[in-house]
């Protein structure tokens, strides 16, 4: 099944300890799409300016994401400035340049509307409404993120969105600020108490927890001795995470561990290189033996019946 | 098997953001002793003053703990002062006194030193080499752990004992400060270089991971809704790793991961009141539905072969 997602599509400046590199492509919507192109069809409502290059328009749709929902309009593309400390886990925004991104109004064509996963990547969180009440009937699963700026400026939209969506994915410390609470259990069962039934806090390099009526899943990060930058992380694991779901269709609690998982991969290859330039070269088989890798890196075996426990209580 | 440990016997004076504790049963030795108590007959090694309570050394042999090596000497037992914040992942030290610690010299008895279990709990680095030097054989497995203070003030005495041991169990942020590597997966590479066939690097409510030949092991954490003391965590998490391990005597790669999930077990108890108030108290059915419940949270299916992937290549 194919997946509709709206966010940003943007040129980036980053530097992290390993280079720099200037007007590189990015967005919350762009580092999704290639993440969930290895699973599912993908459209991408977003818009860019006149100085949008043609080649990074058919670097998506060499995808096979359908870029026809990406409004082309006078103005400069949506440009983010920024750079990580040395422990890579701090991103510090040097200049944020909304241009176009200003005046957006999603259109979504009637192809779009029937679309039965739809994925709010991070924006505006009245551009997630108005894609949302544009949907002629309610997709099977709707997913969302959202981040710091919007919690600061937006609190009362983004309330909106988090009782709209079945699925909440978002950082540690923005479902803490969200919550108002420093646990993150708590701040868990508190999202969840506001309309999601399932919310998925990204912790970055220590992987991700599920929460669900069917408890908790600790999905682990891949272990990586380099990373090279970790913007789009986070869209990327959505990628992988609703990828995998509009993919195989399980949307049991056993299909979200492993869309969870998907997600830790494609977020895992997401930092190893600025932009998209990993996730856009990745082959099947790369995808699939770093699940497997993922596996035996978390697999453990229960207690066998017999194990002493208790020895001075014994 | 039996375990052997030295490390320190405290007082402890605590303020956390759930409540305050004065001069309550704590230290390295201590936290990892009951820990381990629930798995295996364990043996401690460390010193107290005068002001030690009788109905410490009781509790202590309530749990089958053979303090006929926890010597009581003139002076005043080592106290440690401390608060956390907040988020209580950060202890600021208050006040530290080593009383009767500083002229600690362990002697081990005839029984003492044929244990083939040995704990190198945080304490001096030349007082860990000192029980090290009187094992009348090597034992068959030994562990150690240690702190920040140790590696700025006594770095050239600690480097022997991590290359003494068989693992070493240290904290996420002191293993990149022993090794001067912000990335976590190198800083564990390093280490196994120095000498351990395994590292254990302790990541506090993100878990643990274990570097080995075998590769990465990570072992989730419990998710508490309430952590009321962080202090004696990692000495927890020794505690039920080195009991677990001395118990099943399984020291193959499977044998560590369950150690590993063991550990964290224990850990989760141990932060769920101040003191060893839960890790004294725990049956055997809470300690193996928290095992159970652990494996439930890590738990994933592997990729039915069937599975879509790499779909735009398709």
């Amino acid at each position: 099944m194919s997946i509709l997602v709206v966010g940003s599509v943007a040129y980036d400046s980053i530097k992290t300890p390993f280079g720099a590199r200037e007007n590189a492509l990015g967005g919350s919507a762009t580092h999704f799409s290639f993440a969930a192109s290895y699973f599912a069809p993908v459209s991408i409502v977003a818009v860019v300016g006149e100085d949008f290059k043609d080649a990074d328009r058919n670097l998506l749709e060499s995808h096979s994401i359908n870029t026809r929902g990406l409004a082309k309009v006078p103005g400069a593309t949506f440009r983010w400035k920024g750079e990580y400390s040395d422990n890579l886990n701090d991103a510090r925004t040097l200049c944020t340049e909304l241009n176009v991104l200003a005046d957006f109004q999603p259109q979504l064509s009637n192809e779009d509307k029937a679309n039965p996963f739809l994925f709010l990547a991070n924006i505006h969180p009245e551009l997630q409404l108005k894609v949302l009440e544009q949907m002629t009937e309610r997709p099977k699963l709707v997913a969302g993120d959202t981040m710091n700026f919007w919690i600061e400026g937006e609190p009362s939209t983004l309330s909106q969105v988090v009782a709209a969506v079945d699925v909440l994915l978002i950082n540690e410390g923005e479902a803490r600020q969200l919550t108002n609470e420093t646990n993150v259990v708590k701040a868990a069962r508190h999202i969840l108490d506001q309309g999601p039934s399932m919310v998925v806090i990204k912790r970055g390099e220590y992987g991700a927890l599920g929460f669900s009526s069917d408890g908790v899943f600790s999905a682990p990060a891949y272990p990586l001795e380099t990373v090279v930058d970790p913007t789009g992380a986070g869209d990327s694991f959505a990628g992988g995470f609703m990828g995998h779901l509009a993919s195989s269709g399980d949307t049991t609690m056993r299909g979200y561990r492993k869309a969870m998982i998907v997600g830790s991969v494609m977020a895992s290859f997401a930092v190893e290189s600025f932009s998209v330039d990993r996730l856009r070269a990745l082959t099947s088989i790369e995808v699939k033996q770093r699940f497997q890798e993922l596996w035996k890196i978390a697999h453990f075996d229960e207690l066998d019946s017999n194990e002493v426990l208790a020895h001075h209580l014994a």
